[in-house]
This record gives structure tokens, sequence and C-alpha cells, in this order.
């Protein structure tokens, strides 16, 4: 990894990596809003490491970066045997990022597809399709959720998380809507915080700064109360949040289909992941409990479909939020 | 204020302060859960001051504070003027403080009722039964809101905020019915941490510790997923947790009728104090955004009484909770 660098010229305003055809550099996002890094990597062991320490992060940007990952390590070598174990390394950096192997998988078949001597431009060849592939799906979701708040009036606008360039490539997904929607009339946005890691008060807090677009910071257990107070217009989240179906709002969720997950019955049978107790433990590096406190740290929340009010995607918008209406977006 | 000092012998294992006839010895806790200090007031004034610091907090336990306070003042003078202006100093102290007020006025009347030889012995005898009558009310609604969990067999609570003997005095209101209830069953505690002042992982986790009850800390919005999970038989809290309702367990409000504001048509007539943006902006001492990220920081939430399963109360209960229940209680 070469030595920390200043923003790339070419990068855009917003873009969280940028690729320039050799190298892929990204925006540290372990830094923000503290400080903008960037950091050139120049093989699949480095983009490894970097999102195992989390400097990129967000499924879908996930995906972009290995696919860029494994494009670097066959420009740097045609042997299969090689090559398949720089993928292994990519996918073991987050074992459950799901994007991650669909991306390295991709690329690694469309070198192995290729002649030897054409391994390294065919993987790179694929990583910037895959890449402009996922910036298009997030345009479009952006596109459809801006025409779905514009009908309904919303203008003061309540997300949760990280769901932006940070977290997706072009401009995100639920954050995405929100930009899109900024584009054609006046927006404000409530940022719920996001304990533990505070994705809201870190980077979405930082897009919305860039963005140039109003918006307060919230802790989480707020949002019910100024739902209910009548201060939201809608929520556009990736991630749930009930209240707002109590409230009679819009609760609009938005994300690419490759987030569907075609194979499971219902929500409850997903799996939720169990993360290390010190991140409830601890905020922005300060202990704010006793360090032996016994924890829970579920990541993840499962919103009942039938709170959910619209779930806007790329191929379309699924509203009601049924099997059946879902079913048919995938077809 | 006089020099930090440790545990009175005689304070007990869980109180919050004590008081020897003369003068008022309080837990500070500002320090908890990390260090247990405890600090001794002589007069007025330095209540006035440990009010202002939150080295003393919870409406009920402000309220006692407050009228030892007072005790004190008219034990080192009995002019009217004297008392008048030192229960003015105290007052100011926290000024949105029902309770303050209220216990300061009960003293300063019981002293000047009495003749000026006897002013301190009357106000500090008032003081007394003040603190003496909130001990019981706890005591009440421990017993009655164990009942009724023990008759819902709920074993595994979840509890918000901070509402034990750092609140109250005595055991304290909902956490005071989780201790009486563990009294007669095993129980274990989800405790949410409480953003932004983080009471549940600071002070409910250390009386949960002192108790010797089986607890785990969870981010506040991880309580409705491991609801909805099927993880809690019973949310018991002093403040608004709306998603227990949709889940179909018991939710029941504990404390004091002494909190009911009969005046108030409806929850929606309450005006919700906006604190300090620096809360929501920093924990436990660290930066979490940048230092001008624009906040909302309501400082509290109103749950609809449809939502509510149980109020509890020292005189009784109220199921459900309706204009009618809740006026029947106070008559």
């Amino acid at each position: 990894m070469s030595a920390p660098g200043t923003t790339p010229a070419s990068a855009g305003s917003t873009a969280a990596l940028f690729w320039d055809g050799r190298l892929l550099s990204i925006l540290d996002q372990t830094l923000l809003p503290f400080e903008e890094r960037w950091l050139e990597l120049s093989d699949g062991d480095e983009v490894a490491a970097a999102l195992r320490r989390l400097a990129v992060r967000g499924a879908p940007l996930i995906g972009i970066a290995s696919a860029y990952g494994m494009a670097m390590a066959a420009t740097h070598t045609d042997s299969e045997e090689e090559l398949r174990a720089a993928a292994e390394r990519l996918r073991a950096a987050r074992p459950t990022a799901a994007n991650l192997g669909w991306a390295v998988d991709r690329v690694l078949a469309a070198a192995l597809a290729a002649s030897r001597s054409e391994r390294g431009a065919s993987a790179r060849a694929e990583a910037q399709a895959l890449h402009a592939e996922e910036d298009a799906a997030g345009a479009a979701v952006g596109a459809r959720g801006a025409d779905l708040l514009e009908a309904a009036g919303a203008e003061r606008l309540l997300t949760h998380c990280n769901t932006g360039v940070l977290a997706c490539g072009a401009r995100g997904s639920a954050l995405g809507v929100v930009a899109a929607l900024a584009e054609r009339r006046p927006v404000s946005v409530l940022t719920c915080e996001t304990r533990p890691l505070l994705q809201g008060a870190r980077l979405t807090v930082w897009e919305l700064r860039r963005l140039g677009l109003p918006h307060e910071l919230i802790v989480d257990s707020a949002a019910a109360g100024l739902i209910r107070r009548g201060e939201v217009d809608a929520v556009v989240v990736g991630f749930d949040r009930a209240a707002a179906a109590a409230a009679g709002i819009p609760f609009v969720v938005a994300g690419p289909t490759s987030s569907i997950d075609g194979k499971l019955a219902s929500g409850d049978d997903i799996v939720i992941e169990e993360r290390d107790p010190d991140e409830v433990r601890q905020a922005g590096g300060a202990p704010l409990t006793l360090s032996d406190t016994p924890c829970r740290n579920p990541a993840f929340d499962v919103t009942p479909a039938g709170l959910v009010g619209a779930l806007v995607t790329e191929v379309g918008v699924a509203r009601p939020v049924t099997r059946k209406t879902v079913a048919a977006l995938l077809r």
C-alpha cells in the first residue's frame, strides 16, 4: 500500500473509490468525517487488507472494490493456481459479505475464460463492467425513489445508517433517493446516528455536507418521537424503522435487486449476525460502561414486510410489499 | 463540600444518598460505573451545586436531596428572608425538575410554620418524612409491579434508562419492579444503553451488578428486534418503548402517582425539552461527528397510552391505561 495521498483530482466530488485503469484509490472510511485521506492500492492483497479493517465498507462497494482487487491480481499473474489463491484471500477478508464472493467469482471467471495473455485485460474489463452496472443500478434506484417521494410531496426526510456513495458507489441506494429528490425540490434530512458503529453520525453526515443538503443528527431512539410529532414526511432507509408505518407516512426501502434474497421465504429465516460486544461497550473510542459488562450486539434488524410502504429497486417498485410483488421484480 | 470520602458504612449496599441527621452524603453519579465516590454535603448551596452538575439526578431523588438541602439551610439560619433565598437558589439548580420545587416548598413551609427556635428541627423532620414517603411509594410500586409480572410468568425483562435507586431512593420505580421480582424468581435483564446520556450503560448496569442480577447491555435500536425474536417476556420502563405492544408482550410503566400530571388532557400537550446538541455529538467524552454538525436532541418521548399495557403506582394498577382508570388512581 502506498503512502496516504490527497484526493485524486479525477475522482469526482463524491466518489468513494477511483479506478485509473491500473490502480485503485479508496477514501479511507475509518477516518471520516474528521479526515479525508485517499489510499492507493496496487494488488488484491492490499484490497483484502482494506476490506478487513473497514476502510471500504457497504455491501455493493465491497463488491466493486473486490472486483478491482481481482483485476489487479490478474494483471500481476496469469497462473490459474495463483489467481484462485488470490480470490480465496479476497473472499476471506469479509466472510459474511455476499457481494464480495459474487464479484470475485465473476472477475475470476472472466480471467480464466480468456487466453493466458488476455487474462489481465479480460479481468480489468469485467471489473469495470461490474462497476458500471452497479452505478447504473444506483442511479435507477435514486430516480425511481425520487419519483415516488416527489409524488407524495415529501420534503422532510429521515434516514438511518449509511446508504450513500460510501456504501454503494455511484450515488447510493436510500441516500441516492435523497440526492435525486434534492435535485428536484428542497429537502431536509434527519439522520440517525446508528449505534453502535455510528455510520449515520460519521458517514451520512459527511455525505450530506458534501451534497450541501440541510441536515440534523439525532440519536436513534429520537426517531419515533419526531415522526409522531409530525416532523417527518417520509422515511427512506436500507434498514428497518418500524415507527413510520404507525405514523402513516411513507416508509420507503431502497436498494438494488442484488440485495433481494429470492431463496428466503420469510425475514424470520434471516440469521442475525452478533458482533463484538466492545462495539456496544465503547463509542468513538471512549468507554461507556465497565469493560466486562455482558452485551448483546445483533447487527441487523428485520422489518415486517407489512410495515414497509414501498420497496424501490432499479427494475421497478414493489408496492405493497408482498411475496407476489417482490417475485415480480426478480422475474 | 468536603473532600471525597469512601462509602458510608451505614448507607446500605444500594442507597444513592445517606442522611445522618446533620449531613447529606451522596454517591457522585457522574463517576459511575467506573468509580464509587461519596461526597458529604453540609448546606443547601452544596446540594444545589451537586444537582447542577448532575452528581444527583432522577426526579424523585432530586426531590429527596433538595429536601435535605433545605433542612440543612434551616439548621444554619432561622431568618425567614435567608430561608427563602436559600430555597430560591435550590429551585434554580434544575429549573425543569418538578420534584425539586415541590420538595423545597414543603420543607420551607414546615420550617416557617414552626417557631424560630424550632425551624431547624421542624425542617429536618419534614425532609425525613418526605424521604420515608418516597421510599414507601417505591417499595409499593416494586411489589405491585412484581405481582403483575409474576402472574404473567415473565423472567426475561427489558428496561430503558435508569429508574432504580440512583433515580428514586429506596428501590426505584421500574428497576424496583425488577428487583422485587428477582426476590421471588430468577430473572435476567436486557438494558438499553439510553443515548445520548447513557444512563442505561452507566447507571443501570452498575445497579444490576450490585443486585447480582444477570444482565446484558444493548444499543437502543436493538430492543425492537430482540423483542420481535421472542427473547423478551416483558418490558418494564418509566420511558417509552413502543415495539412491545406490537409484539404482544406485557409493557409495564412503573412510577409513583407524584409523576402523574392530572392537569394534562393528553400526552401531546407535554412540552418536550430540547437539550444540548453536544450530547448527540459526543459519547463518553469522545467526538462522534464534526463539532458543528447540526443536531436535534429531544430529551423525552411520548408513548401513546394505547401501547402501554399497565401503569403501576404505589396506590394501584391502571390496566388498561385510559383516562378513567388513571383518574381512579388519583382519587
